[in-house]
């Protein structure tokens, strides 16, 4: 399929947002961080360019412009059909280069790098074919599914011939499903209420507004002092309730046992689970985790910060997460998350993606809805994150409605800020930069 | 301990060669590496300077250049002796940054950087102390070897209070080991006769030239097609003969099962053991090929592109792998790598460690000295890896007699190389860059 369109150039921005300043996304391992992102602009001979981006904390997005400027001579002057036909070969291509591999592999800077361009390309696919990706890949066959994924060192958990299996088997559930998402759209939850740096009343006042807007899922950040803790969980307990759910995140600040015993002392509050409860890469900490906390009915999240497929792999495999937290801009974009949704699948682990600002809201929605419709059909007990920031930015922001996030129509990966955020918050050229340079 | 020594600058250089016009270091999976490196410079108010570096293929290295200019303000103005006296502590800070964090968290670029930074951190000590790192570090008590080391995550495993332990029952020891060690070296196999791009006629020239020098272990590159696999292993098994020791190297290139059944079909030329038979980052994939190979004599070993101490932790763990290869560029940098030994020795698992070109041979040796003075005191079935390339562009490169490794004297860490070298391979100003570019 496909008219011809050439890649005529890749262009890459830093921008950078003063979040610090009001402690948005405080929590207790990123205690300061200036909400940001690598902005890639794919241009192309057509009416259409591609929009794309991986987020950033704010110092750091230049090594990262760096990394996607290395990967950018892989792409330009590329036929676009030529890589969305045969996308997943291009996917270990561009992971796979032989002097670029070394300084990853699939993984860290290189590996947001890949998201970034890799976002960039859906974005292009999905406005060449007038669809908004979630749809783009609702309508793909389970063959031309497959064929964008890289199934590379994941064969002992799924084969491309099981993956296609799976795919089928709910194929003729896709239309009813899809009507279902279009009329009631999919549960989001608020992490808005939780961040560490804000005060007791902002945070009533914060679960008040998300309760009145419908919310009934909600987390909280912990980790970096017990009593503290303790007396948060308990204010946004007594404000939402019994009856709705409350899940607790610690990112990353706790070793194994450290984590255990944290958690007990927080069980009376009833969390649903425990988010990043010790370091990302800790398959067997997490599952040492995991059976400790089940005789206190707490489960354990983790995927944001997870690197790669074979990570997700290994942490499904061996029972170290009960809600698998995949991230659009961390591992290398919609090609490789597609096939953590079919390894969680195959073990039956919830897919609950995490989110946040600078877009990671706008991308990670059609990923879930592709999901729902073509491989779970199932909305219960799961949501997506919801972190309601920076959607101003972008020219088709998400849309929630009575916590649940509603479909969008348009074409692409809503990845596009207006213009003028661009130049404003270009780093360190826009007038943004007083807010955040000392 | 230490005189007042500020740190006034941090320089880095990218520095590559030319590699890939002989095949040098090609393997299966980078069939066309320029050996390089990011080269650190730390200057201070004293005479002496600190000289580091990381490993990389070329290409890429520019990112990690970026990457180590993102570290630099948290080096440029401390006290050398502030930082030495709390290592630990500063090692933490320099890998958690609150924003640069988010862009590993140590792994990939961001940890090759914070190794190139750490590198130069110990030469500048050893030179300050007048002496190479392997006698400073041997030098040290249990309780200040540890005071360099960050502990978090791997608690589960090692704790501060059993290493000193493990650290003051061999303390006696020191001085006998020490001398053994200056009086015999510390044996050494080769990698020089098994690149994949090589013709028949320079493997077995190579060969004869390593047995002559003392070699008794040898390692092939394999994984690109198992017929020529078989060829090129019977050739060097009916070089060296089969009482002496050969390995092979499969640089990442399989899947699970593939990796099992390759291997099984290379078990009639008595292989030690496989290396990077799979993913670097698959501990449960890894474990799985080792328990399927045991029938067949093949041991498993990796290491080199082991992500932080929070991989290694879990390969040991989960017994997925019988040689730890610990590298001196990759994880970040000595101070990790002491944690990464003291787990290794308390499971009781191998460490021979991985070495290359442009250095790492030179600075990977003192670690491995450390090691047999303090932790292990044997060298029974062990070797440092050795490859012949870059060593005449460090003023004191290493010294290799019959085929073992010979302490150096020289304070530092072997880091420094010779200001030519650095004006003529710097990219993309120096002089051999016309080599390089297509």
């Amino acid at each position: 399929m496909g008219k011809q369109t050439t890649i005529t150039g890749l262009e890459v921005k830093d921008i950078r947002f003063p979040t610090s300043l009001q402690h948005d996304g405080s929590d207790a391992m990123h205690t300061n961080p200036d909400y940001s992102c690598a902005y890639v602009i794919i241009r192309t001979d057509s009416y259409f360019n591609g929009h794309g981006l991986t987020f950033t904390c704010g110092n750091g997005t230049e090594v990262v412009v760096a990394g996607i400027n290395a990967l950018s001579t892989m792409v330009v002057g590329k036929q676009a059909y030529d890589i969305f036909n045969d996308f997943g070969t291009f996917w270990r291509k561009l992971t796979s280069d032989s002097q670029l591999r070394w300084i990853g592999p699939e993984k860290g800077v290189m590996h947001l790098a890949t998201a970034a361009v890799i976002n960039a390309l859906w974005d292009l696919w999905g406005r060449l074919e007038d669809k908004p990706v979630w749809k783009l890949l609702s309508d793909m066959t389970p063959e031309q599914l497959v064929s964008t994924i890289d199934f590379r060192y994941i064969t002992d958990v799924v084969t491309k011939d099981e993956a296609i299996e799976m795919l089928k088997k709910d194929q003729p559930l896709r239309e009813q499903r899809e009507k279902d998402l279009l009329a009631n759209g999919y549960p989001a939850y608020t992490t808005q209420v939780g961040w560490l740096g804000y005060s007791d009343a902002k945070i009533k006042t914060l679960c008040q507004k998300y309760l009145d807007q419908g919310f009934t899922a909600f987390k909280v950040k912990v980790g970096q002092n017990l009593e503290n803790d303790k007396q948060r969980c308990k204010m946004v307990r007594e404000s939402i309730g019994w009856n709705n759910t409350l899940m607790v995140d610690a990112n990353q600040v706790w070793d194994v046992q450290e984590a255990i015993d944290w958690m007990v002392q927080l069980k009376e509050f009833k969390p649903l689970w425990i988010e990043e409860p010790t370091s990302p890469d800790d398959v067997i900490g997490h599952a040492a985790i995991a059976r400790a906390l089940e005789p206190h009915g707490i489960k354990v999240a983790t995927g944001e910060m997870c690197a790669n497929r074979i990570m997700f792999k290994q942490f499904l495999q061996h029972k170290a997460l009960h809600y698998c937290q995949i991230d659009s801009a961390r591992i290398g974009g919609v090609n490789e998350i597609l096939s953590v949704y079919l390894m969680a699948k195959k073990l039956n682990v919830k897919v609950c993606p995490h989110a946040g600002g600078v877009g990671l809201c706008e991308m990670v929605q059609h990923l879930q809805f592709w999901d729902f419709v073509c491989l779970n059909g199932d909305k219960n007990g799961k949501w997506i994150e919801y972190v309601d920031q920076q959607h101003e930015h972008f020219k088709v922001p998400t849309n929630v409605k009575n916590a649940a996030y509603i479909p969008p129509t348009a074409p692409g990966y809503n990845t596009e800020m207006f213009e003028q955020t661009l130049i404003d918050h270009e780093y360190p050229t826009g007038k943004m930069r007083k807010n955040i340079e000392p």
